[in-house]
């Protein structure tokens, strides 16, 4: 399995995505400014690995500040988790994963812990986390693969794999337990996802790295295949899910949920729990994401549109519950009304 | 107003859209063998504009066998028009330029003219359809125009302006006379148009030419702005229109059909009457183009795909008659039932 992210002696050691296909480069780093950096750019992207990022840039925050007295220690460890915070504001798992290391360090603080212990037992609880990302991902994978046959066709947006949670991945990673856990021929239609076409560049490469067959589609082809019978599934991941069921997921999602749903094809979504805001009833209330012009104006650095044009970039859309078939996640598949099980869920 | 495609002593003149919008080249020949590849590789692009450039084009071949006896010259002619018309299957202007060509010089050689006077009538024949189509693109424009509001926000996909048709265009002309012969504020949202960023390329090009606000967004965003409530009309071209009034276009434009329908969007498509193919009732009959791979994994001559990556690559799509509002021709604007009108039309 592709390892995007990892935790060695100190460091984190992760792949830069923005680089792929052509060049798979591992960067290291002792600097939480450089993880920050590389999550706002997408160099670290994905909702889950997002998430276990930040609880390693936080580390990286913590050793950094190691030596100061405490009260300082505590106020820096304040101003590195605001920093890795404001880095993308879409995805939960990112705010989930600081909450959670929060309560790491703001106790050691309490109970007058060194900074020193203070470092070890976050470095202790971004692991957990992470295992227990990979874990997560595996159930997931499994309770999905159950709604693949054998011979679907599965289209699939962005990039919801290995890249994008290290592991099994979330939307791929049902594909990748359908077809090399339970033996089904199952064939791959990738959205290229522009603009930053994590479908072409990420997607296929993680696929073809898996061995499976996969085809690559312009985003605006989704709906021919389907008026063709060509898509049985469409299976994608998703960075945040409200009480109701909503689901914010990378720019496009929402045009293919219609476009299911029309065609009558099952919609599925793959998600982690940590995933979940469980503090937000509505889709409309998830703050969308708005990235600069010239990542759709602009191709490796050169126009593909006149000078001076004007463009809009939303990162993400909401998908209304209404138009989902059933959310995957650890604890099985999650039908309509999603807001019973959610709220049972937020109630545990 | 651009000029993408003139007939000038006996040469042809043509903007190289393939290179636009880095740089404004204009290529001249006397071949009809080059006409015929940059037909083939989109230099000279849009149906109605394929249909001119044919018609001129076969005048090309008409003067390179002019001294070659009447019976070779025959052969030669027969020979020039089915290389123009094997560049490109679904746009029917093509067919119906060369058919309307072909009278004149199937009549000239029934009749015994010499070479010199078929070279001098099927020039006077293009000229007659290059004519033809700019008063038909006014036309067009002039009725579409009366259907746009002040402060509509209009989305219209891929190029059906003048770089498309000459003159004024479609979609596109009726845009532009909302706004510059009605004074009515219109904004445009220019889907960008994978593989071949017609939108970005083309559109963005000439509606800036022509002082319009335009933004351009990536295919798969036209929902999200739909479902936002930005997009008061979706405004498209066609390459070929069935008596159903089913209607060829653009990969994409059967994406955005069902969406606008989804949220009760008007959906209009401006189309010279020329684009209707009376002999075929159902879409489905319709050829559609399957370009190569490498437009979807490749752009300016670089991998965005991983090596070895596959990909499909349709052309355009099949809106069905059902999903289309209004269709505005030259002879006015046609509601449905589309049929009873285009029969009509077809028996006048």
């Amino acid at each position: 399995m592709l390892q995007p992210l990892t935790w060695e002696n100190g460091k984190i050691r992760f792949l830069d995505q923005t680089r792929l296909p052509q060049e798979e480069i591992y960067r290291e780093t002792k600097d939480y400014r450089v993880i920050a950096e590389g999550i706002r750019t997408l160099q670290i992207r994905g909702a889950p690995l997002i998430g276990i990022g930040a609880a390693y840039g936080l580390c990286l925050g913590a050793q950094e500040y190691m030596n100061e007295d405490l009260s300082s220690f505590g106020r820096m460890m304040h101003s590195v988790d605001a920093k890795l915070r404001s880095t993308r504001p879409t995805a939960v798992n990112l705010f989930w994963a600081l909450d959670n290391m929060k309560k790491v360090w703001e106790m050691g603080l309490a109970e007058g812990s060194s900074s020193a212990e203070i470092c070890h037992c976050l470095v202790e609880k971004a692991e957990e986390i992470t295992k227990r990302e990979y874990n997560v991902n595996r159930d997931i994978s499994r309770y999905g693969a159950a709604l693949l046959n054998e011979g679907d066709t599965v289209l699939t947006h962005c990039n919801a794999g290995t890249l994008a949670c290290s592991g099994w991945g979330t939307a791929l990673g049902v594909i990748n337990w359908a077809v090399h856990e339970e033996n089904k021929t199952i064939t791959v239609l990738a959205d290229e996802t522009r603009p930053l076409l994590q479908g072409s560049r990420l997607t296929a490469f993680e696929l073809m790295h898996t061995h499976l067959a996969v085809k690559i589609i312009c985003d605006n082809m989704a709906g021919y295949f389907m008026a063709q019978g060509k898509v049985s599934k469409v299976v994608v991941g998703a960075d945040r899910v409200t009480l109701q069921g909503d689901v914010a997921n990378k720019i496009g999602t929402y045009s293919l949920a219609v476009l299911a749903s029309y065609h009558k094809i099952p919609f599925y979504v793959a998600v982690p729990l940590s995933s979940v805001d469980f503090a937000l009833e509505e889709g409309k209330d998830i703050p969308i994401e708005e990235r600069e012009e010239k990542e759709v104006l602009e191709l490796y650095g050169k126009n593909i549109a006149p000078q001076g044009a004007r463009a809009k970039n939303p990162a993400f859309d909401v998908t209304p519950h209404k138009l989902i078939t059933a959310i995957i996640t650890e604890k099985g598949i999650i039908t309509p009304p999603f807001d019973e099980t959610f709220q049972r869920l937020k109630n545990k």
